[in-house]
C-alpha cells in the first residue's frame, strides 16, 4: 500500500448543491462530472436518489459516458427505525441507481441518535450494520460517512467509537469521520483522529465542514493523523458555509506535504479552470481571495512587495502560481510604487526605466482618480492608457460623438455616432444596446472588434454602498479569445459610467492590438 | 498574568488596505477605528506613514476622539541599510505621528536579507536591534513582527531564532511571528510557535496570511501552542488571499477554546455589524459563507436539516447563532421540504401544519419558477408572497398599469401608472428612476410607504454567466429600518426584471404590515 497516496471524494454535486442560492441542472452536473473524472478525482458524489428525484436523472445520463477513472457514488442513509433493509426506500434508491459505490450515512453522536432520529442507541448500531451489510451483499463498494463523529467522540466517546467498530465488522470499505457541523478545532480533530486511525484498520476518510472557517486545516491535520480518503466540494460550496474546499485542499497535500493525489501534479493546473467552471455553473461569483486559485491570489499591491517578488518571486510568493495554473498580478493603486507600473507596462511591451519621472506624473493621475471613486487594481486596462497617453503613446483612432438610449417595457433602443458613423441596436437592457451600436459603428473603423466579446460587467457603489444617490463605479472585463482585460468608468450614472469603461475597453483593444504584446489578465 | 487572556490587534486599516480593490477615505478610516475601540480591540494599527502620506491624516484625526480602550499603533520597518537611526526616515514617520504604540517589521528569512535588503546578516540584527531602541528611548510601546517567521526557522532555524533574541534583548514589548507569505501549515505553526514559547520570555504574537486557507486556523493553533497576542483584519481582507479574519477567530478562542478577549462575550454580537461596516466601507460584497456571520452561516436548505434543527438546535448549529449577532434562516428552494415553508410562514405570523396539502402545492409552484431562472433563497419574501396567494390570504392593493423609461446623456427618467396615479421621477439610472416613481405613485395609496428604502441590488445571469443574451434575475434586498427583506424577478430585460422585484418588495410590505409580524430577513 502506497503511504502516502490520498484518495479524493468529491461531493459537489450532493452536498455542494445543498449550498444556498445554488441549483446545478442535469447538464451542469454531467459537465463537472466529467472535469473531475478529467482531473482523476476518485469518487464522484452525484446526488442523494432517495431525496432528490432529479439525482436519478444523472445516474441515468453519466452511464452514457466512460468514465476513465472516476467511479461514481450515490448518497443515502442507513434504513429507517422499524423497516428492515430490503423494504426500506433510501436503501433501494441507491441500488436503483444501478452504480457499484455508495456514500452511507449514519448517525455517531448520541444527541442524534436521542433527539432526531429518536432510536436506542442499540437500535441505532443496528440501522447501521444491516444497511452495510444489505449494500455489500448487492456487490457495493461502501464508504460509511459517521456522521457528527468529532462531536459524539467528545461527548460519548464509547458509543462514537461503537459506531466506527460496527461499520467495520460490517465490512465498509472506508469509514469517513464527519465533522458535519463544522464545529471542531484542528488540534482535536488531529487527537481524535490519531485516536480511531490507531484502534481501526479500515481506511479512515475525512468529511470536514467549514463553520469556524477550518474546513481546510482540519482535512490537513486528519490527513497527518493518517487518515487517506478526503471528501469536499470544489470552491467548498456547501451547507451553511460549506464543505471543506478541494481546490484548496489538493496542492497543499501534494506542493506542502509530500502526499500523492489525482494524477499528480499536471492535475493542480486544472484546479482554476475546475474552480471557475463550478463557480460560473452554481451562479456564484469567483472568490478573488481564494487561495491558489483566485484572481488575488499572487497578486502583489503593496509597492515593497512588488519590488521583491521582481528580486526573488519566492519573497512574497508561497508557491509558483503556474504549478496551480494561476499567474502573478502586480496591482496598480495609490499604494502601488512606479516599479508596479513599469512592470504593468512591460507586460504591454514598453520598457520603461522604473525611476522615468513620467512615471511618477501617471501615478499622480491614478491617485487623483482614485480619489474621485476610481480603482486601477481591478482595471489595469484603464490604467495603461493614462500611461500610454502620458508616455506620448496613445494615438486616437475613435471618438463616441453622440448617444442616447430609450427603454420602454423592456426593450432597450440605443443610438450612437463614433467618428462619423450613426448606428442603432436593441439589447437586452441600455448596456447591452450601447455596446453593440458601439461595436456596429466600430466595425467600420477596425473590424477586429469583432473578436471582443464583453464576459463580466459590475457595478460597484463605492464607498457607502447603500446609498443609491452616490457615484457608482463601473468595471467590465474583455476578452479577445486570447487575452482578457479589464476597464473602470465612475459616474453618478450608471449608464454613463458603463459608457465610458465599454469606450476604454474597446480603446484598449485597438490600442494594443496595433502596436503592443498582450497583457496578462 | 492572566494565562487566557489573548490580546488582538487590527489591522484592518493597514493591512487590509493592501487588499486589491480596497481603498479607504479618512472618514472609513475613523469609523472603522471608532467601531474596533468600541467592541474592546486592544490595538489598532492605523496605517503605515513612512509609506503613504494619506496615513498621516488619520494619526492626526484619530487624536481628536478619547478612545475608551485601544492604543493607535504606528506601522513602519527597521531602519535601511547605511542610515543611522535618528535620520531614517520611516522610522521618524512613526514618531511624527505622536503614537504611543508602534509596530515594527524586521526581516527574520535569510533570503530576505540576502536577497531582498541585500545586507549581511549581522547588519539586519543590528537593524533590529537599534531600531527597538531608538522606538523604546522616545517612549514607545513597541510591538516587533518577525515579517516570515515561519519560513525562515525552516529554513535557518539558528538565524531565525537571533532575530527573536535580539528583538528579546532589545526590550520589544512583544515578539509577533509572522507567516507573511501563508504558505506554512498549521503543524508546523503550532511546532514552531511551541518552540519559541519555551525560548523566549517576551510576549509572544501571532501574524498570519490566507494563503494555503489556513489562516484562522494558523491562528488558533498558535495560540494553543502559547502565543497570547493575535493580528488579523475583520473579514480577513488584506494582500493576495488575506489575513486571517479576526470575525472567525475570536468567536472560536471564546466559546470554544475557553481563552478571554476584547470586553468579553457581549462583544462577539457586535461582529456581524462590524464585518457589514467593513464590507460597506471597503466597496466590497458581504460574505454570505462567512463563518460565524454570513448571511447563510446558520441556513438550513436540505430538509431533513430543516426538520432536525427545529426538534433539537444543537443537531445543526455549532454555537447559538445570536451568540454573534447572527440567526437562523429557514432557506426555501427545490431541494427544501413543507418544514421549510412552515417554519419561513411562521415568522411572518402563519401557523400552518407541515403536512397541510396547500404546502405541497407552494411547493411545486416554487420549484416551476426556479426552473425558470428564480431563485426563492435568497429572496424568501418573494415566496412568502406566493404562499400568501396559495393560502388565500393575499389582498390585491395596487397594480403597475404602465412603465416607461427614457435615458438620456446620464439622465434617467421614468413614467410610472399605478393604480390611477400617474407619476414620473428622475434617478441615477433607470432602476432608480422607477423606483422613485413608483414609491411617488403607492404614497397616494400607502404612506408608509415612505419608511422603506432599497439596501441592496443585484444583477445575476443564472446558469450561464458568460452570457448577455440570456435571462436575468435580479434580487433586490429593503429594509423599512425595523426589518429587511429580499424579492426575485427574472425576464430577458434586465430593467423588466427589476421592475418585477422592486413591485413584489413594495408588495411584500404592505401585505405584511396590513396584518404579519416582522419576517426575520
Amino acid at each position: 500500500m502506497d503511504k502516502k497516496l490520498v484518495k479524493v471524494l468529491d461531493t459537489t454535486l450532493r452536498d455542494g448543491s445543498q449550498a444556498s442560492s445554488v441549483s446545478f441542472t442535469l447538464n451542469d452536473k454531467i459537465r463537472i462530472a466529467l472535469y473531475l473524472d478529467k482531473i482523476g478525482v476518485d469518487f464522484i458524489e452525484g446526488g442523494w436518489p432517495g431525496s432528490n428525484p432529479k439525482d436519478y436523472e444523472f445516474f441515468k445520463k453519466i452511464k452514457e459516458y466512460s468514465l476513465e477513472h472516476a467511479r461514481v457514488a450515490a448518497f443515502g442513509s442507513t434504513r429507517r427505525k422499524g423497516v428492515s433493509v430490503k423494504d426500506d426506500v433510501s436503501l433501494n434508491s441507491i441500488l436503483e441507481t444501478g452504480v457499484d459505490t455508495a456514500v452511507l450515512f449514519g448517525k455517531s453522536w448520541t444527541l442524534h441518535v436521542n433527539d432526531v432520529l429518536k432510536v436506542t442507541k442499540e437500535e441505532n448500531l443496528n440501522m447501521i450494520a444491516e444497511s452495510i451489510d444489505y449494500l455489500k451483499d448487492h456487490g457495493l463498494y461502501v464508504i460509511f460517512d459517521a456522521e457528527h463523529f468529532y462531536q459524539g467522540f467528545l461527548e460519548d466517546r464509547e458509543y462514537a467509537m461503537q459506531v466506527v467498530k460496527t461499520a467495520e465488522e460490517a465490512k465498509a470499505d472506508v469509514i469517513a469521520l464527519a465533522d458535519t457541523n463544522g464545529g471542531t478545532t484542528p488540534d482535536k480533530v488531529y487527537d481524535i483522529t490519531s485516536f480511531v486511525v490507531r484502534n481501526v484498520k479500515t481506511e479512515i476518510g475525512l468529511h470536514m465542514h467549514n463553520d469556524i472557517g477550518c474546513g481546510v486545516a482540519n482535512t490537513i491535520m486528519g490527513v497527518l493523523a493518517g487518515a487517506r480518503h478526503v471528501q469536499g466540494t470544489i470552491n467548498g460550496i456547501g451547507e451553511r458555509t460549506g464543505n471543506a474546499d478541494l481546490i484548496q485542499i489538493i496542492p497543499t497535500l501534494v506542493l506542502k506535504l509530500g502526499f500523492r493525489a489525482l494524477k499528480g501534479p499536471e492535475s493542480l493546473k486544472e484546479l482554476k479552470p475546475l474552480s471557475r467552471l463550478v463557480y460560473e455553473l452554481a451562479g456564484l461569483p469567483p472568490n478573488p481571495f481564494q487561495p491558489y486559485v483566485g484572481d488575488n491570489a499572487f497578486a502583489h499591491k503593496a509597492g515593497v512587495h512588488a519590488d521583491a517578488v521582481m528580486k526573488n518571486p519566492r519573497a512574497y510568493e508561497h508557491v509558483d502560481p503556474e504549478l496551480v495554473g494561476n499567474s502573478r498580478k502586480i496591482v496598480i493603486s495609490e499604494v502601488a510604487g512606479t516599479s508596479n507600473i513599469s512592470s504593468y507596462l512591460e507586460h504591454v511591451g514598453i520598457k520603461v526605466d522604473k525611476k522615468d519621472p513620467r512615471l511618477k506624473s501617471v501615478l499622480q493621475k491614478i491617485k487623483e482618480l482614485e480619489n474621485k471613486g476610481y480603482s486601477f487594481d481591478i482595471a489595469p486596462a484603464s490604467a495603461v492608457l493614462i500611461a500610454l497617453k502620458e508616455l506620448g503613446l496613445y494615438e486616437k483612432v475613435f471618438e463616441l460623438k453622440y448617444w442616447k438610449v430609450i427603454n420602454e417595457n423592456g426593450l432597450a433602443v440605443a443610438l450612437v455616432k463614433v467618428n462619423n458613423y450613426l448606428e442603432a441596436s436593441e439589447g437586452v437592457g441600455p448596456v447591452n444596446a450601447i455596446d453593440l451600436a458601439i461595436r456596429k459603428a466600430l466595425n467600420n473603423i477596425f473590424p477586429e472588434i469583432s473578436k471582443v466579446k464583453l464576459t463580466d460587467y459590475r457595478v460597484v457603489l463605492p464607498g457607502e454602498i447603500k446609498n443609491t444617490e452616490s457615484v457608482v463605479r463601473v468595471t467590465i472585463e474583455f476578452s479577445d479569445g486570447e487575452r482578457t482585460w479589464r476597464t473602470v468608468g465612475v459616474s453618478n450614472s450608471v449608464i454613463e459610467a458603463s459608457v465610458e469603461a465599454l469606450v476604454s475597453g474597446f480603446d484598449y483593444f485597438i490600442q494594443t492590438s496595433k502596436k503592443l504584446k498582450p497583457l496578462l489578465a
